[in-house]
C-alpha cells in the first residue's frame, strides 16, 4: 500500500531541544516489513521520575499490564518501543516474550527491571517474535544519542499507519533553560481513552519533589488533550502517554509562581501532539474542532462533543463540505441528555446555522459555503445556560479511511 | 446520485396477504425531488388496536412526540407517512405544520385526532411544507386500496436512501387464515434504539383483549429484532415500529396454545424485515451476524455484540474479507466488561480462529479464507461460562457508504 501523506500534515517539524541525561536510538529489527525502523530505545542516565496514563480497554496488551504494575515505583531508566506488533491477546506466550526482552535490557544496561517500560503497537493477536528484538538490543544501546535528529528518527520509527512523524518542543518563556520535548504516534483506532496512541514526553523540569501535584496536573491535561480526540471511535488495547522528568542532577526546580506557566506549556505541547494525531487521522481531509458549552458539567459537554465527533454521518457530511447540521442535532439526540430546543445554537466558524432553536438566516450564506470547504472547521454548540464546556477534536470520514483499513494486514 | 441496488437485495419479494379492514395508498406530493412517491396513507375501517416502540433519541421528531402522546389510547384509525422531510428541530412551526395535517385527515375522514398516527423520515431541520401534503390528502383517500400491489407501492414510497423496498408476510401454520403483513424502511443512521427505521405491521389476529400481554411480547421482539441491528451506530430522531391488530369484526382470537406459534411468526417477520434493513445498509456488501454468549446477562452479550458491530475498524476489515480478528478483541476490550482471556473463543462460520484464548490452527485454513469472501458471515463469540447470549446483525463499511453520505443533501 503506497502511503500518501495526509493533506493536513504540517509543512515543517519543530525540532526537540537538548535535555541532558536522556538518549534515544532506533533501528529496523524486522517486525515491520521492508527496512523501516520499528524499534526504539529511550535511555535515562539516572533513574528518572515518570507519570503515565494508560488505555481504559479491558483487553489491554502486555505492555500496558507491565507498565501499570511498575508505575507505583515512579521511576524509569529505559523505555523500549516496538511498532509492527501490539503483543495483545498472546496469552502466557506474550507475557514470557516481554519478560525475555525486559531481562535482556536489564542485563545489558544493568537496570532494575521495574524501571524498564515497554510500549508495543501494531497487529493484535500475532505472536511477538521477541528474538528479533533481543538480537538488536546491543546495537540499539551502541547507537544511543541525544541529538535532535535521533529524536526525529524515533518519531518516525514508532509510526504504524501514520503518514508523518509527530514531534514537538516547548521552552518556558520565563526561564529559557526549561524544556519539554514530545513525540507521538497514532492515526486509526483513535477515540477517547488513549486509543492507538503512544506519546513520550520528556522535560528537564524537576517534577519529583511534588509528585502528586504534577500527577494530578498531568492527568487533567491528558483528559483535555489526548483524551479529547477521536478519529473513528475505536479504542486500542495498547496505548499510553508517558511523561518523564529527566534526572540529570541539575535539579531545575520550578518556582511556585511558574506552575501555571509550566502547565500551560505542557498543555500546549500535548495539545499540539494530539492535534497532529487527528490531522493524520486515517484518510482525513479536514481537521474539525467541536466546542460544546451550556451543559450541566464539563463531562456532559465532552460526551455530546464525542457523540458528534464519532458520528459517521456527521463525519461524512464534513468530508463532502455539506452543511447537514441535522446530523449534529441527531448526534446531540443520541447522546443521552435532555436539552431545550430553543436553547440550542450551532455556529460554524463565525456563522450561526442555528440560533436559539431556529435555523439562522446565515445558514444559507455563500460565505458559509466557502468556509465549509476549508481544511480546518470550527463548530460551536450551545446547549443551554449552564457552565459546562469542553472541546473535542476529530477529522472527517473519507473513502481513504476505508481503503487504508480494508487492507491493513495484507 | 444514481441508485445502485444493494448486492444483498433479495431476488424476490414476498407479497402481503389480504387482511380485511385496512387499506393503503401512496403518491408523489413533492417532498422528494423527481416524481417518486413520498406520501402514504394507511386507513383502518374501524378503530384498531395499536402497539408502538419509538426512538430513544432525546431530540425526537414531531411525529414521535405526537404518537407517544396518543398511544395510551391504544387505538388507531389512520397512519400518514411521509418521506423526504423528517420534521425534526423545526420548533413551534413544525408542530403547527403537523397539527394542520392531522386536522385535515380528521376532517376529511371523520376520525378522532388521537387515532391518527404520523411518521416522517428525511432531512432534519428543514421546514415541512405541509401544504404539499394537505393538498394531496383527498387524492390519497380516493386511491385507498387493499391489494398487494398497493402495499408494495407503499413500501416503495417510504424509502429514503433505501435501494429496495422491504416487505414481508406470514401466515400461521395451525390456522392459515391468521396473517401478519409488514413493510419497513431504513438504511443509514441505523443503530440500536430504532434508528432511521420505520416499520408498519398489520395482523388480523385479535390482540386487543389481552393488550398488556401482547404489548410485552411486542416490546421483547422489537428488542430482539429491530433493536438488534446496526448499520453505522447512529441513532435517528424519528423512527418507530407500529403493530396494528386490524379490527374487522371477524374477531380472530388466538387460542392460548397458539400464543407461542404467533410469537414465533411475528418474530420471523420482524427479524426478516430487520435483516432486509441491514442488507440495504448504505454501501453494504456483506451481511454479518454476531452471536455472543457466555456473558453474565443477555444485555451484556448485546452490548459486546454492538461494540463489535459498530467498530469501523471491524467493519472495514470485513469489507476487505480480512481475518483481522484482533479488531474483535479490541472491540470486546472497549465494551467495558471484564473477561478472562482463556475463556474467549471466536468462530467464523465453522472455523475457530480463537479457541480458549489462543489463536486456533484453523485460523490459517484456506477454507476460512474462502468463507470470508462470502456475502453472509456468521461470527460466534464466547466470552465465559455464564448463560447470557444475544445476536446482533450488521453490515460491512465500504467506500460506497462514504459516497452515499457525503452527498446526501446535494
Amino acid at each position: 500500500m503506497p502511503i500518501k501523506i495526509s493533506p493536513l500534515a504540517p509543512k515543517t517539524f519543530k525540532k526537540t531541544q537538548k535535555i541532558d541525561g536522556v538518549k534515544v536510538s532506533s533501528l529496523h529489527c524486522g517486525l515491520k516489513s521492508k527496512s523501516k525502523h520499528d524499534l526504539v530505545l529511550i535511555k535515562f542516565d539516572l533513574p528518572s521520575t515518570i507519570f503515565g496514563v494508560f488505555t481504559k480497554s479491558n483487553m489491554p496488551g502486555e505492555s500496558i499490564k507491565w507498565n501499570k504494575s511498575i508505575i507505583k515505583e515512579k521511576k524509569v531508566s529505559a523505555i523500549l518501543i516496538n511498532a509492527g506488533n501490539a503483543n495483545v491477546f498472546n496469552g502466557e506466550k506474550g507475557k514470557i516474550s516481554q519478560q525475555k526482552i525486559i531481562q535482556k535490557i536489564s542485563k545489558d544496561l544493568g537496570l532494575k527491571k521495574n524501571q524498564i517500560y515497554i510500549a508495543s503497537t501494531g497487529v493484535i493477536g500475532e505472536p511477538l517474535k521477541h528474538e528479533k528484538i533481543i538480537k538488536k538490543i546491543p546495537t540499539l544501546i551502541k547507537s544511543l544519542n541525544n541529538d535532535s535528529s535521533s529524536w526525529f528518527e524515533a518519531a518516525e520509527a514508532i509510526r504504524t499507519t501514520d503518514t508523518f512523524p509527530k514531534i514537538y518542543s516547548k521552552r518556558l518563556k520565563s526561564n529559557r533553560s526549561l524544556i519539554i520535548n514530545g513525540i507521538a504516534k497514532g492515526s486509526g483506532m483513535i477515540a477517547p481513552n488513549m486509543a492507538t496512541m503512544l506519546s513520550f514526553i520528556t522535560t528537564n523540569v524537576n517534577l519529583s519533589d511534588k509528585y502528586s501535584i504534577f500527577k494530578k496536573m498531568f492527568n487533567q491535561l491528558v483528559d483535555q488533550t489526548f483524551n479529547s480526540i477521536s478519529v473513528d471511535g475505536d479504542t486500542s488495547t495498547s496505548d499510553m502517554v508517558l511523561l518523564v522528568s529527566v534526572n540529570n542532577k541539575q535539579k531545575k526546580n520550578l518556582r511556585e509562581d511558574s506552575y501555571l506557566e509550566f502547565k500551560k506549556s505542557l498543555k500546549d505541547l500535548m495539545q499540539k501532539l494530539a492535534h497532529l494525531i487527528v490531522k493524520d487521522g486515517e484518510g482525513a481531509s479536514k481537521f474539525i474542532s467541536i466546542s460544546v458549552n451550556g451543559t450541566k458539567s464539563d463531562n456532559d459537554a465532552k460526551k455530546v462533543g464525542f457523540s458528534v465527533a464519532n458520528s459517521p454521518l456527521f463525519k461524512t457530511a464534513m468530508a463532502g463540505s455539506d452543511l447537514n447540521w441535522g446530523r449534529i442535532i441527531m448526534s446531540i439526540g443520541k447522546s443521552g441528555f435532555k436539552f431545550k430546543e430553543k436553547e440550542i445554537s450551532i455556529k460554524f466558524g463565525n456563522y450561526f446555522v442555528v440560533k436559539d432553536g431556529k435555523e439562522s438566516i446565515e445558514s444559507s450564506s455563500t460565505l458559509l459555503r466557502k468556509y465549509l470547504k476549508k481544511s480546518h472547521i470550527e463548530i460551536f454548540i450551545t446547549l443551554g445556560v449552564h457552565k459546562g464546556k469542553s472541546i473535542v477534536w476529530t477529522c472527517d470520514l473519507t473513502k481513504e479511511y476505508i481503503s487504508i483499513n480494508t487492507n491493513y494486514r495484507s
